[in-house]
């Protein structure tokens, strides 16, 4: 999965110090194929040798970086993801909350950039494999509404993934999907699809209760993106 | 159960043709103490003996009825209910889609007629149940959030019995409780409440799959309701 | 999907009298490409006109019977099943309750015999696509474990449904999947599937809630049986 | 809730390099209340002071220690608690695997030494509320089953807390209560309770998602223990 040359993937961390920041720090930095090159924090870069303070040009110089790995929160993301393709480096975003607007304007950057950008709604395994599902199920039964369950601190509402897998169970053939949030303390990231039928009804299910659930969908994100084509792609299952 | 006397109770259905009317016709035709009068349907009357067609007020004529238990869908429900109280008869009201007005409104007159209403927003035993399950779990885990199932044909949301679990929850001490409301064909009427705590959650749920779980309950509020006070009355416990 | 020559397809039930058998006939008296020529209760056969008492063999004679949907019980549903690939009868089997042995028996007399038998553990058309989508998920996360749930009447565990959920999520790679049958008054037929990965789990939920739903399925598998070559096919899909 | 003298709470943690063990180092750490005197690693114990090695002697020296919460895994568990009593030490037990024969056992020597002895069988206030719950349910509807579900290096099956709960659901008259387990990667904790009544169920779960729900549970026992009369008591809910 290295470079050619055996040179490891050097990568860039946005929003490094949040949860799902730590999360791919941590799964990175078992790995012997990727070389962490430092984190932003907000407006602040975190270099990998701390006794030496970076600029935001400095850590995106040239030759420096091959992949941005993008979970910032918002406003956050919008802009580091934008200055990654600004500066012609591949993308991984993994932050929700973007607006489609935005989403469109990053497209047409990537594409004229020449960069391929790889939006990934969710890197548990588990939320890929429930999004394909959803889809297939929906061709028998079309009628379905969505009920997603996250722990109160999450800002946005509806879930980038339950929005993410209305658009593909819609695409399917499923009627509009009706998505419900919850959010309550003790709640991890949960999503329960129900298709109705007559007399009948199948329910999907997915909890991720650990965020080791993420570390396998970030480093395939990470290490397969350049196999992409420039412009916008949605969904880790491209890169699985 | 029945009247003193050896007299059987009395009973008009509005609403008798509905799905719950059926159901509760069904029971009490099995009871030995109680003597179905008649229905009415939208606006015309079913009498007992269907050779002989009976106005409003002939069915409802002094004497002829004890009790009213009203399953119409609405408007009906709100004119059968404020007739029933006008008369003087004791009423057993099962709808949903009563605005709060109306329901306060219907209470005063009850009140002043000296009339006892039973307003019973789901006559399932486990409804009940937990209701009051819900209550309790609200003292000690007071963030919740509720998610109520039904089949597509119903007109109402949220339910009325979404509605009034909610209200104990947050009489017990619950913060503000959200529902959500799915339809969906294939559902029948299920109900889940999820409480969430530190690192923690808990789920109750009700699922009545068949109308036979309604039976029971129509029965206990069609011979309880008059040992109750004058006014309105809330809950098919008040009678259990 | 009547006949070449216009002329309906001419059933008989074995086991018309159970609950299963009365969905099937209410069924196939709606259909106009099927006519149903009789049912077998028990040891009795019930001839279309009920004026006119018929044996067995009567019944079965040559040239009266074109398919047999079997949803008697055990024993009996052996025993009919049997019957029917002795006399050249195509053959649609729905009941639980065979061992593996007389399943082999009866796959070796229907390919001796030149006649298609199609096993159906579940008419409803949301089990056969939960069944497939569960050998799906079972590919990328091969632990797993089913819980059934059914009505206390239920006679068989585990349900056929069940062991053929199991079997295919096996052929596709599951690990061996353990099996819990739960067994209580108000449930009527549902399964869940917990596939277990890091961190996060996803789970497949299928509920029967009315007998409305084996409806659309058991008229695909008349229909469809006999466009199967000679011996043993299982599951419902063979024929959507 | 520390000594009248204002001296604090002097505790030995058995199992402290388990994983309850650390939850429970953690949250006594953050105790003003309660002084972490040391704990015992299989046959090693940790003192404070870990520039001081001490036998288990020392470290259970009369005067030093108040209370011992076990948590240790067996057979440590059965050795550590009878320990404990038998120097005549308040003990608080949380580990799973004990037999009947041997907590009597130690039921008996408790109150011959007339020492406090409260066993756990689940810390998350969320699981004392689900068997508090349970059993009232239960009275309403004793036909009941339990689904227990944990992660795949869980030992023991049936949990502690599914016994217990079958338990007090069968002492409010339940019906022998069936349990079923399941182990696989991905759960945490997790237990559901499935009553059924006349076309209806009621279902009530607990999922127990990080070791953080145990913290409060925890504290409370090792607060409230001595409060207890000596012999054996079971349950959290003695002490909330």
């Amino acid at each position: 999965m290295s470079e050619r040359n055996g040179r490891p993937l050097r990568l860039a961390i946005a929003g490094i110090a949040g949860r799902l920041g730590r999360v791919a720090a941590e799964a990175v930095v078992g790995a012997t194929d990727i070389e962490l090159r430092g984190g932003l924090i907000g407006e602040h870069s975190v270099p990998k040798d701390a006794t030496q303070v970076q600029t935001f040009d400095e850590l995106f110089a040239a030759g420096e970086i091959d992949v941005v790995l993008d979970v910032a929160n918002q406003p956050g993301s919008m802009l580091r993801s934008r200055e990654a393709v600004a500066r012609g480096l591949a993308l991984v975003c993994g932050s929700s909350g973007w607006s489609e607007v935005a989403l469109d304007e990053l497209a047409g950057e990537a594409k004229e950039r020449g960069v391929p950008v790889l939006f990934v709604p969710n890197f548990a395994v588990g939320a890929v494999v429930m999004m394909r599902v959803a889809a297939e199920i929906a061709r028998t039964f079309p009628h379905a509404e969505i009920v997603e369950l996250h722990h109160d601190a999450k800002l946005d509402a509806p879930s980038g993934t339950a929005k993410a897998t209305a658009r593909r169970m819609e695409a399917a053939g499923a009627d509009s999907v009706q998505i419900h949030s919850v959010r309550l303390p003790g709640l991890v990231a949960h999503q329960e699809i129900i298709f109705g039928g007559r007399g009948e009804t199948l329910t999907l299910r997915h909890d991720s209760l650990s965020r080791d659930s993420f570390a396998v969908g970030i480093l395939a994100a990470i290490r397969g993106v350049r196999r992409l084509s420039s412009g916008l792609h949605v969904g880790l299952e491209l890169v699985l």
